[in-house]
């Protein structure tokens, strides 16, 4: 079965290429960033202004909608998009992170984990086959199996316990799935061990997954290290897959993934930054607490198209913050997203122009000066 | 010289009336709601998402922008529209009433009143003088004058004094005008004593006003008390000027206001309860966060063009609200003033048709039934 995924244009100077992914709700151009809609909200943000920001495709947490409302409730609804009023694709990641993360009292047995839930300490199960039916309750476009994100730096012989358990979890998730137009992607596990990370990614590439996400990256390693195993992943995965790199990233870390083959990205990062004053410009984050910005009647981003740049002064959004308004959350919120949007609308044009590796060099040569002279 | 308004349509079976008034930005048709505005911005809302709710006229508080961010910054951002991104126009009130109620140890005298910022304790003082040169500063479209709003039940000689003052202020606020193209209204005072009031209302009238405001109501009298006292203003304030019943109201305040020959009106209570969980409907306010909502997959208001209500339901929205996220507070406070605007609309449209009393018969009667019915 051929995966839901075509490379449009290779770069010719890099590894990166353009894609189009094929989901139940729409054609997906590649590379693409997703923002994170957690309880079925990108917070602050209409859906409607994301898609006016070019956004077709956003993340929801899988743990999250299980708690608060309930698939049961969002099935009933007529699915998460319905519920939420998206039009575009949704992609919902395992909970596996959340359980991990957020959870209490996490046990972890050879066929699922049992917890109790951050709100209301109720005792939870996930197994591989819950939580595909929980995605496929919510109507999720890319479903992501159970897995185990093991420690980054565990030892050989424990990383290796973990990834043949995340592997056989993967196995029973596809087992388990009834509704073919939603996509299932393979996580790819096994921290900075290429060894491991190859046969699990030999053997995900053998199964009939859609694409492959590579997870267990960006949680304390060295940004190198990150890159490095990238794009050691690069070679040894399908090309013609695609592949989602998890909980990534900053700007750096997207312009450098790209050339390393990489197709789609989440992060809070851009979103939950926001909410505490940071701005991202293509000289580096600023954050608009600064008593520098008190009269700067400049906009944040000359040229960005979010309401912030278009109509308000860093003065203003310095004001919203300070006096604690709602509309400087959402205002950051929207001029970040706007940011990122266009930062891959920048990537994909100059893959198609064959222009990658010098946009890149001069992206980022500008971007680490501006962060090196800022805050 | 003219009052800057134009009654366009008298209604034949009540006392309401369409208007027209002309500020420095833009021609305002009433009867009017104003959202406000206090910190520079209706909480949560984009300036062009206001505008599209058919919004033309917002309020700012004088009080909360002289503290933060000053009103210096402000001239030096080219006014608060420009600083706000907002091209409507813009009334401020005098600030007054913050003093009284937010600010610490506010001490009156015959000159003004010294107060402490209840943001920092910086000691201040606001004179007729210093407030109506804020509004300048500012660029506001409409200004008030500084004035007392003493208790509605003060005795008459407390009143009386209190209302002199005040019209001692007013007359100052007149003659420390610099700034002809920004109008600046009288606000009339003196609780619910008719003679009091009835005299200060003649005095203001004889001024060079370009409005009447009506202070000093829904401040914890009757609601009947203060239908009364409008309907006695209506008779005796000159039919030729806006008339702006200041805080009020709810959507039965408006109603029965209008019909007592009410121009104008400002409340927080569409935008402070929205983050509350409240939704006004046309049958009664609902709270959002009712568990009878959890699987109600119906709009808030049918009908109604606000993005909730259009893409959104019930349950999607008290979802929001019990997970505790800041799209709950955008989302209905949106809702809430689509719906004011909505009513605002209808009143118009049966004045000029000249069936306003059998229209505000129906719409009470629909309102209060279903308020009965509700929470």
């Amino acid at each position: 079965m051929p995966y839901p995924f075509t490379v449009t244009h290779e770069s010719t100077d890099t590894r990166a290429r353009c894609g189009v992914l094929r989901t139940h709700h729409g054609e997906i151009e590649t590379p693409v960033f997703m923002p994170v809609g957690t309880q079925g909200t990108v917070k602050g943000v209409l859906p409607r202004d994301l898609a006016a920001l070019g956004y077709r495709l956003i993340l929801g947490n899988t743990y999250h909608l299980h708690l608060r409302p309930g698939e049961e409730l969002v099935r009933a609804a007529g699915g998460l998009h319905r519920f939420a009023g998206w039009g575009g694709a949704i992609l919902t990641d395992s909970g596996g992170y959340q359980v991990f993360s957020l959870s209490h009292l996490a046990k972890l047995d050879a066929d699922g984990v049992t917890f109790r839930s951050h709100v209301d300490g109720a005792k939870l199960r996930f197994t591989p086959e819950i939580v595909v039916g929980i995605q496929e309750a919510l109507g999720s476009d890319i479903m992501m199996p159970l897995d185990e994100c093991p420690d980054v730096h565990a030892e050989t012989a424990a990383m290796e316990r973990s990834v043949r358990r995340t592997l056989a979890w993967e196995e029973r998730a596809l087992a388990a799935r009834t509704r073919p137009e939603l996509l299932l992607y393979g996580i790819n596990q096994g921290g900075l061990d290429r060894t491991i990370r190859r046969w699990h990614a030999e053997a995900l590439a053998a199964l009939r997954f859609d694409g492959i996400s590579i997870g267990g990256l960006s949680v304390g390693e060295k940004n190198d290290e990150m890159y490095e195993m990238v794009g050691f992943l690069d070679g040894v995965l399908p090309r013609e897959a695609p592949r989602y790199l998890m909980g990534v990233g900053t700007p750096i870390d997207l312009v450098l993934c790209v050339a390393r083959g990489v197709d789609q990205f989440d992060c809070v990062l851009p979103t939950r930054t926001a909410r505490f004053g940071t701005l991202f410009t293509s000289d580096g984050p600023v954050n608009i607490k600064n008593a520098r910005f008190r009269e700067d009647f400049g906009p944040v981003e000359p040229g960005c198209p979010c309401p912030a740049c278009t109509t308000m002064s860093r003065a203003y959004l310095r004001h919203l913050f300070v006096a604690g308004e709602v509309l400087s959350a959402v205002l950051n919120t929207l001029h970040n997203l706007a940011f990122y949007a266009q930062l891959m609308e920048k990537i994909r044009a100059a893959i198609r122009e064959d222009r990658y590796a010098a946009f890149a060099k001069a992206y980022l040569d500008r971007y680490r000066r501006g962060t090196k002279g800022g805050e």
